[in-house]
């Protein structure tokens, strides 16, 4: 079976923490953001699912991904299913419930890291709110940056099997995703992250370990893995660093 | 077994919709917040847990339920558990997800309540950034809340099922949660959300339906369902509803 996800084309965005699971995986999947709109992919194909009026099961925004007759919405519910299926979180019921609650937690810290460029909401561009953005910013980088790094440090540091990884003795979708957001913090507050960052060698040897698999390597080297923008979640706006 | 429920004294919160769960199934549970300081409850009892340097799985933030050897945080993934558990969510694996992210979906638009009222963070008072709060709760009542409950609605209305429910043929944790939603915000925004439920039938009823069911009457009768307040996720300031 082929695994189709669908995402905005042109970011990396929440969908790539699903690209990266299946990456890792290398699970048979079609990136539609990558398939041409004359062939049928893009955003065309994505809002036409998202319109159908006659699905049972509509996503409220995207990623999604179809898998045979499912069709499952939500970053962390998706990594929920794949976890499973593709051998990337434990097996006993404890086990995945804690993987789950560990992106659950990324995901509230993807949505503050997004907030610091748009605290007055999603839909008005940055340029409207430059000096909101600031003052949100400040207390990113002072309180909560570090709170939730911290958070999962002391996680990766508490995890008892001897492993670079967050949870038990194998790679799972939670290792995959901090790295993302350790490069994204990166790419976003370099300064800030950088500082944050000295306290965390769990995290840095982490992300080191994601990025140096071979099938992930081989995905960044594809060209498939888009470069951070300043359209997507994490975004580097210099006046946001300092 | 008897759970335990760890949550902010003094507020509804996030603990309430898994207050609900437990009400609803009449499943024996300790609420923590509710037990006295003198004899070992409220905030100091779940600071404690959040404090331990022991514990292999802690939690970012509250609320978190420990069953038997379990300790789960992360609302939606408390009901994940609990949804099996206590029969408030289908068995087959697609309904198991989609009713997981129908909550997920329920967990973004609370973020999105809150954050109107905190929009540059959530450590500064309210007092602190009351301009910023108005001009993110405009774009909050014009477009934000009108769009998640005309998908809820959407979703209801998708149900195949001729039930008042969102999911399946039984009340499930998705139920009680969107209830509680639909209180909140006629609590917070009296007027946006009189105006935004009207074209939302299945909704008012789902919260008719659910705060009329024998459990949660006895539940809000028994006055350990607390007030709304002004402390909590769902604010009611006037100057945000005008």
């Amino acid at each position: 079976m082929t695994y189709e996800l669908y995402y905005w084309p042109g970011i990396q965005g929440r969908g790539e923490f699903v690209r990266l699971a299946l990456e890792e995986a290398a699970a048979p999947y079609v990136d539609i953001a990558l398939v041409p709109e004359r062939k049928g992919g893009g955003a065309p194909a994505m809002l036409a699912v998202l319109g159908n009026p006659k699905l049972s099961h509509p996503p409220f925004a995207p990623p999604f991904l179809k898998a045979r007759r499912l069709l499952i919405g939500q970053t962390a519910n998706i990594l929920l299913f794949l976890g499973d299926r593709l051998h990337l979180a434990p097996r006993t019921e404890g086990g995945r419930l804690w993987t789950h609650q560990l992106q659950l937690t990324i995901a509230d810290f993807v949505v503050e890291i997004h907030d610091t460029h748009h605290p007055l909401g999603p839909l008005r561009y940055y340029e409207e709110q430059k000096r909101e953005a600031k003052r949100r910013s400040e207390e990113f980088r002072a309180q909560r940056m570090p709170k939730f790094l911290g958070y999962f440090e002391r996680v990766a540091r508490s995890n008892s099997r001897r492993t670079p990884w967050m949870v038990g003795s194998r790679i799972s979708y939670v290792d995959l995703s901090i790295a993302q957001v350790v490069a994204g913090l990166r790419y976003a507050f370099p300064q800030a992250s950088q500082q944050a960052l000295r306290s965390c060698p769990r995290l840095r040897a982490l992300h080191d370990e994601v990025f140096g698999r071979p099938r992930i390597r081989s995905y960044v080297a594809s060209g498939r893995r888009l470069a951070f923008n300043n359209d997507d979640a994490f975004r580097c706006y210099p006046e946001l660093d300092d």
